[in-house]
């Protein structure tokens, strides 16, 4: 058996997000089918971590075992004869035979997109988060700033994930950079992991300062469990893409 | 009554065409919707031309007369409420009440794209033609550059063209220039106007020079009706964009 790691692009608008389900298509599902197809027998795909329905990545990483001999360099032709074409293996390469994308991912990086201008464009409207308002930018600069460093999350954590698994909720956030390019605000995001809707909800958050209803301040008070301010909304799912994954 | 021109760009993939058909989504089908609901009676679009299944504009121009006193500024953000995100209103503004952009455009120019490189970004997939084989760029340029000036396309149009129709079938390119970028090869044209499918067998023609099967003098001869050459296939819609109208 050989373990492989690939790196994937994929556009997730019309993906129930990357965990396999039945009955549904699923970035998973897509890859399992494929590299089953191939080894003749059910195989099972690990990823770097779920994308919810309607998420990009730009390089997501992923790995599975298989025993079939074919060639390592030809593995990403064949993969991608049998995917659908909005997912797409970059790379395939031979990895360690315990090698395991999730447990072993140092960081991941996220980005989102906001779209500023008056139209947006039919072909970035699954893209973008399309937000013809005003926003202080500079504010959602100074706050975005706010979220570096070792944190609790709890308040950016999707309501379904219970306290009950008791699993802890602190994460590290290596850098987070909001900036202004023209009509488009891009909120990058590099930490050594991400709770559930994470990522959607400090964007949700960083906008809600950005309308004036929460200041930076506010911010720092949500970095501690319990303090009663309450986070924004989660932002919708197809301004984001994951574009990388560390080892 | 007042006459409205309005630019348009759309994503042609969910579509079939521009051109109106019961219960099928079309782009004079969604434009004719919402500016029958602002009208509040049934009310005719007219548009430059039609575009086939899956092509996509950057700015399709298009016509209708209403009579609500909606100032014409309001027009275009009232139009984008009520289309899909894939087609947007860029500019609305009143016309000569005579203004029909079938009839009085001066020209067309349309532009095809093709990505040479292995493997196709997924958020392209829907724009461009993925060719990752040999061709001969060289000549397709200078293939390219055959068919300006006036001709007749009999041999490039769409064979349900029936000649009973007894619609002359010459046209008068101004400008024809494939070039390379990076790993694109894109195809732009601009004429006096264009006959069903007739860009997409002027790219299928120059992709069959690409591969060698044809010759720059052979598509001389293609001008030339009854002389006995087969034009290349109709090249995918999905790479090919209306870019400009002129007046």
């Amino acid at each position: 058996m050989r373990r492989i790691r690939i790196t994937v692009a994929y556009d997730g608008t019309d993906f129930h997000g990357w965990q396999i389900q039945p009955d549904l298509p699923t970035i998973q599902g897509a890859l399992q089918n494929a590299v089953s197809e191939i080894e003749g027998r059910p195989v099972q795909v690990d990823g770097s971590g779920r994308t919810d329905a309607g998420v990009h990545a730009l390089a997501q990483v992923a790995a599975f075992s298989i025993a079939n001999p074919i060639p390592t360099p030809n593995l990403k032709k064949a993969l991608n004869r049998l995917l659908p074409p909005a997912i797409r293996v970059l790379s395939a390469e031979e990895a360690a035979p315990d090698f395991h994308p999730r447990r072993h991912a140092r960081s991941k990086t996220y980005e989102y997109r906001i779209f500023r201008g008056e139209v947006c464009s039919p072909f970035e409207r699954q893209y973008v988060l399309h937000h013809p308002y005003p926003l202080d930018t500079d504010r959602i600069i100074e706050a975005a700033a706010v979220f570096a460093g070792e944190h609790d999350f709890t308040a950016f954590a999707a309501s379904d994930v219970s306290d009950a698994e008791g699993r802890s909720k602190v994460r590290t956030i290596f850098s987070t950079v909001a900036r202004v390019e023209e009509d488009r605000l891009i909120y990058r995001v590099r930490g050594n992991g991400f709770l559930k809707h994470m990522v959607r909800n400090l964007v949700g958050t960083l906008l809600e300062c950005g309308k004036g209803n929460l200041t930076p301040d506010d911010i720092r008070r949500l970095l501690v469990p319990g303090c009663g301010v309450k986070a924004g909304p989660t932002a919708p799912a197809r301004g984001l893409f994951l574009v990388e994954v560390e080892y």
